[in-house]
């Protein structure tokens, strides 16, 4: 993955990237949606999600909801490379600009880190859309802040 | 249905509810989520989803995204009640904070226009879940401007 | 003040009110913008800034930036009627859609709570004009996040 | 300046950095803040702002407000850089994260266009404080878009 990640920062779990694999797992939203985990690293986080009507609005478009939920996941998916074993990261809030119309192939989602604190981790996101020939365009930008909580049950 | 719109909203388009009806059916993500159209008055539209695995977290809740995502979507409906006939609504961008776990069998997303400007519909929304016996809780509250557009040929 | 608390929110420090005037009273910033506090209840607040050059733009409106920062200065001011003796206020994060030119006599500011959580506040705001005589009109909303901190030394 | 434009901009008034001092210099808040023009490039700007108590909140760092206003202001300026000849730009609406207390001596705020669309411009600003040595230490970080509109009188 090409996401550079705020730079510097050192995982709490050396099994991070394993954990994030299983978090992705666990969420049927990601799996319904077909949402394929591209990679990740300190800080950093990756999703893909290629085209079909599905996730589409009247136009053909990948539809704005699905635009922002990527963004909402790959920042949530970015802070959870940060956080000690066994806490859980859930969103808090988030703002997307969408830029134009998310029309292509592939939806690419890079989150990225930008504050790891102690009850809010603030995270940005880029979000493009590929044509076939995986040339990008930016669609949207996003940033939003992600929570830490204890793991449930 | 009972969001209070803006209030004092004229729909430039007679047939705004039959379009809005169109306008939900044409987007395949909706469809796949689940969405129901619940009704919708001048500046104002209501959205339900039943929760199912496909659309939750890692812990059984509504997924951030598709709270997120529905809370955009329910924004376009309110402004397309507004537009004149062949225009189409896209959203711009919008932010949302969610207050609590969207824990509970059904999520009901509300919009309602603040303001109708020629180059952006400003629109806030209010998400709850209901549960079995429908009594509902705050899940989250969103604000964003929706860009109606020329419709596309 | 007219503005509607979320409702049903106890204080949890009987003297929030004096409390709050000794808040604003030390915010150097809201002194030089001459901000006046008009009031407040459990979960609500309203501030008021009248028109001078200082406080305008390049078309003698009131500046996006004042027109922002009061917004979240009664944001956190709502958000301190609810907190407990000795506990401190601070922003976490705050969007804001301007909707027209903020062109008028005075500024109103009114925030009030959604949500008072443990970590974070959820509030919204709406900011007015009013003319010589008074009328109100809508020129911005607001949302977003406050947190309670322990009070520094 | 050292912040990086979303580059490849360019200028549809030449004399963009004149028009912007002018455009800086028209605005009475920037004025009262005190905020000092540091530089702009097609698609990008920078501000600066001393600390005095003016500008201050209870603890005796920059206030929210104005780390937020200032951070509106810069992508105005941003934006303001690419418009034509006699064309204004306003604030639409920004969203900011108050990532740590602004806590120093100068607080500096650079802003990035991200998209330069017809009715709206998106853009970044990270704002920074730095201390008596010049350390700089990322405080903020803001989205938003800008409104192009037809110069006024």
């Amino acid at each position: 993955m090409t996401s550079g990640g705020g730079g510097g920062f050192k995982p709490r779990n050396p099994e991070y990237a394993a954990r994030l694999a299983q978090y992705v797992a666990a969420q049927g939203y990601l799996a319904m949606l077909g949402v394929e985990f591209a990679g990740c690293e300190p800080g950093a986080a990756e999703y893909r999600l290629r085209y079909r009507p599905d996730v589409g609005q009247q136009n053909g478009f990948f539809h704005g909801g699905v635009v922002g939920g990527l963004a909402e996941a790959v920042m949530g998916a970015a802070a959870a490379t940060l956080v000690a074993v066994g806490v859980n990261v859930v969103g808090a809030e988030y703002k997307i600009n969408l830029l134009s119309p998310a029309q292509g192939e592939v939806l690419i989602a890079r989150g990225s880190v930008v504050k790891a604190g102690r009850t809010l981790i603030v995270c940005r996101a880029d979000v493009s859309v590929a044509d076939a020939n995986g040339v990008e365009r930016l669609a949207a930008i996003a940033q939003g802040a992600m929570a830490p909580v204890g793991e449930r049950g």
